[in-house]
């Protein structure tokens, strides 16, 4: 791609650094910012920058948090004996939106995948050993992914607390509700099959 | 979408206002950018002020520039006589690629479109009737894309400047190199029939 402005190219190169963007919707995006009035880039570009520079980590559990101590791990309505452990931030939000959960989360900032480079040092995995280790936790329930480099990651904690006094679940796999049983894959199918709950149960949802 | 930061929240929204780019897209770049380092940020924030305070449009043909006639206007080997009429500069930059046109441009910066609220007045259309009426172009070569604000805007130019002496051309629509016909859009193909070329000019291609 040839640039008539070294400007240009420096933001269509930056912008196209982002995971998913290429240099075709870089250059889309960078001339509506030219379209639009200039406070509205500098409203971006500090936003990004503020939020890059002064973003914290919860002490407790790695959520994302303005503060040392996020609001779900400060909230004493919550229950501090059951404890989710997920992969990022995203999970986070997606469980919190369904307003089914009243425990804590441990954030693992990603899993254990060697293909990758990454090793269980460096996830947050020590921190959930030692807090398993204090003996306040009474459930652990892992909600990762279920790939293979999930169920890595979940057999490696496992065996990390498997001698302290905690239990340890993983969230139901099934079909999704309103989901066509025929559509549904193979593998789902079948541990929503070996997996079933009462009828009873089912008509509390 | 339930934020655990102020800070993510804002980067997320702004971020978020770019065409294209829904909410869950706008989190995971900045989550990534979260995962690299400070400076990273830094640089794209940096490159995108620079870009929206200091680019300048070339005086004459309207193109992104870093300097006030741009490098195609000022460059003394391209034909001043020929005048290839674009939307926006992602057009000068497609063809500026087949290496195939010598000539200046004519950057509108939009097409003539009542449904959007973009009239003849919004667009860079005086500066090119008063290029033509200083004499100094031989052929305008309208090159817009072949819809009906492209149409309505190619003829409302050529009602401006039909009484002066320029020849007018637009670039020829047809079957893609490579392309089966049995493919094409029935338009197209009608056009490229129409149009067709006496073969000995074709093996020029
Ligand atoms: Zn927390
Ligand atoms: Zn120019």
């Amino acid at each position: 791609m040839e640039f008539s402005s070294k400007l240009l190219e420096r933001a269509v190169n930056e912008m196209s650094q982002l995971p998913g963007i290429g240099k075709r919707t870089a250059l889309r995006l960078v001339l509506h910012m030219l379209k639009q009035p200039k406070e509205q880039t500098t409203v971006l570009a500090e936003a990004l920058q503020n939020m890059r520079n002064d973003i914290k980590f919860c002490k407790s559990c790695h959520n994302i948090s303005d503060v040392h101590l996020c609001e779900i791990c400060s909230n004493p309505n919550r229950d501090e004996t059951l404890v989710c452990v997920v992969e990022d931030i995203r999970d986070v939000m997606a469980i919190e939106n369904t307003s089914s959960f009243k425990g804590l989360y441990h954030v693992l900032g990603g899993k254990i995948s060697p293909m990758d480079g990454i090793g269980p040092h460096d996830l947050n995995i020590i921190s959930l050993v030692n807090k398993v280790k204090e003996g306040k936790i009474k459930e652990l329930i892992f909600a990762l992914s279920s790939t293979m480099e999930g169920d890595t990651t979940n057999f490696y904690i496992f065996k990390q607390i498997q001698d302290y006094k905690v239990f340890t679940s993983t969230i139901a796999r099934g079909i999704s509700v309103g989901d066509e049983l025929e559509y549904a894959d193979e593998i789902t199918l079948g541990r929503s099959i070996v997996n079933r709950v009462p009828f009873e149960s089912s008509l509390k949802l």
